[in-house]
């Protein structure tokens, strides 16, 4: 299993802050934005006196909150089609032990999020990967090919929507290709909603989970982390209708006993009666997403797309090996100081040609701190280019 | 992979209770103590705004705290030797992966944690199992017994000490047995240790991270679950000297971002200054101990090993089929309005002719529900040897 490319960098960060070189942080997801105070204030109310085992699925009264929370979206489930997790990254694992069996394959668009390579190794599963392009603004790819891919041992197709690390959103037209795709074939579609709230378009949120006749076929993998800046509470979840997979998870769910109780606290708190923090948090993340990208495309040679949701973007720059250069940005660089870093796209392709001159760049820091790093960025890339 | 045999006959619990039957839960090992008063404190002390990812491998501080605890049992340790996971499930899931290829074979004692083979079927890997007898108490079986299965796929040997479900504590010489095994056949050996502190026998305690010779073979699966009566922080670890081992863990570690925080946060608050606490439970599981298998031998045709640690007991019942028997108590029986849930023991053994006429039972109630239990399962026995 290759290094996760979110990670890669750490020990020259390290580094670079033993130096006394401030480090402006666009690698990682991690929200600097608050929790919400009233799931703050649950964590202080708790009169329990014994932290004893939830049920394996998760607490009942945050499994009717969430069905409250989906029927927002136009998602009609019941606490039953619901399982919590350890975090959206257990619901994908369950969802790979469930779905699959070893040596089967599914196909995932890259760029893509990395560690999902992490469970298909766990789940011994191949991954074929279709590739969308900057050029495009990593939109579908056409249907052809995903055709190209499918094999006997395709068993499906994994999606993550709004995309990290591109930002993309998928729209229903797109959509509704999948579904026809993953009907034609019999395939499962597995859907990562975790961004579902950021989402900067305008448009009407189409979940997989209200495709019309393939309601056995999807999965959707979701978590509260990024939604209420809870990340550190591991708290997921698995959606489906498929009555078979649900079982099957079941039982995985039993092995591991239950999922986080504190977690879950937080998050039934944070569900109902949050409607002005998340207002806040999405006006911050667009405001700095508009700022950010705007910044980067001002930077001679660098193109970033608009990505219209999550907080990432997917940016190429007038470099050969972004590898080489965000390394050199930690061990060789500093502005005022300070230096950036930021995550080498090579790592969220499988194609080893593709995405050498690209980053990924999360916009989850403050908008005097997103300044600096883009000021950082473009000396760096001066001072690179200049050797 | 076969329900889980603690959660078998949970319908019929439930249907017992809409009936108005009160359930002795003797089938779970759910602590009734509380959780420390300091641990819970910490919660409503925490003074973070943003619950974000810990390490991947845990919180320094919680790690820190864990040498010291470790060091009070004669393992040293560095921070660098420790993960922490979400609860003993994922250390074990976590060294099953890094350990082991898919196809490769351990061995386990049975009865064995049926929780354990959920884990295997993850992982991919076979099971094979050599049996300890209620006869000899489970004591460790003949090291013939190992030889006659170990295999080229043989990897390494499973082992839960104090044992869950058997309540036995592994000797010294018992573990020297097995480091001869492991280190004879180069294979791991993996020690649950989650009842380390339970153990009424006065002996000290010989930590699998003690075996002098073996030690790149031994990974610890260790939680704070029981210790301090927090199943539900869902934090485990991971112990070992093995580098490569580490490695590989830290990937997967990697990819699933980070342990739970908050249970981090009590975990750690739990482990120095609690001695009274540690005391006060210890005193009260023992007593809980001599009284519930004093009175079950007491029982016409009952019998159990008097267990030397944790806090579950094997007993054979005077029935042919405990199974059936422990149903029936559920749908059938009632006893001054109250009946008992016991764990059938078929379901910790995987040869199908072993343990029929046994049941797991936990001590973690108090000692009136203890006796009021008892006293169920006496009548229960008559009324059902006498349908």
């Amino acid at each position: 299993m290759p290094a996760s490319p979110i990670r890669k960098l750490v020990p020259y960060a390290d580094a670079a802050k033993k130096r006394g070189t401030k480090v402006y942080h666009l690698n990682i997801g991690q929200p600097d934005l608050p929790t919400p105070r009233k799931a703050l204030d649950a964590l202080k109310h708790i009169d329990r006196t014994t932290l004893e085992y939830s049920h394996s699925a998760g607490l009942l009264s945050l499994r009717k909150a969430l069905t409250g929370y989906y029927r927002r979206y136009g998602i009609e489930i019941t606490t039953d089609e619901l399982m919590v997790t350890c975090g959206g990254s257990e619901a994908l694992l369950l969802t790979f032990l469930s779905c699959f069996n070893p040596g089967d394959e599914f196909i995932m668009i890259e760029p893509g999020y990395a560690n999902y390579l992490g469970f298909a190794v766990t789940a011994g599963l191949k991954v074929r990967s279709v590739p969308s392009r900057i050029e495009d603004g990593f939109a579908l790819p056409p249907i052809e090919e995903f055709e190209k891919v499918i094999t006997p041992a395709t068993k499906g197709i994994l999606i993550c929507n709004p995309n990290n690390p591109t930002g993309y959103v998928y729209s229903r037209e797109e959509l509704e290709t999948l579904r026809d795709i993953v009907k034609r074939h019999d395939l499962f579609l597995i859907a990562d909603e975790v961004y579902r709230e950021f989402r900067y378009n305008g448009m009407p949120y189409v979940s997989a989970l209200t495709l019309e006749g393939v309601e056995d076929n999807v999965i959707v993998v979701d978590s509260v982390s990024k939604r209420y800046s809870e990340c550190g509470t591991r708290i997921g979840m698995l959606v489906t209708h498929n009555k078979d997979v649900l079982a099957a998870v079941m039982k995985f769910a039993q092995s591991r006993l239950s999922p986080p109780l504190l977690g879950q606290i937080v998050a039934e708190a944070s569900i109902e009666g949050t409607e002005d923090y998340a207002k806040a948090c999405f006006d911050e993340y667009k405001a700095r997403r508009d700022f950010f990208i705007e910044g980067l495309n001002k930077i001679p040679g660098v193109y970033s797309p608009m990505p219209e949701g999550a907080f990432y973007t997917v940016a190429s720059l007038p470099v050969e090996d972004a590898e080489d250069f965000a390394k050199w940005c930690l061990t060789d660089f500093s502005w005022e100081g300070a230096t950036v870093m930021m995550a080498p796209a090579a790592g969220f392709y499988s194609d080893k040609e593709l995405g050498k001159n690209q980053v990924r760049m999360a916009y989850v820091l403050c908008k005097e701190d997103l300044a600096a790093a883009l000021k950082c960025l473009e000396e760096a890339l001066k001072a690179y280019n200049n050797r």
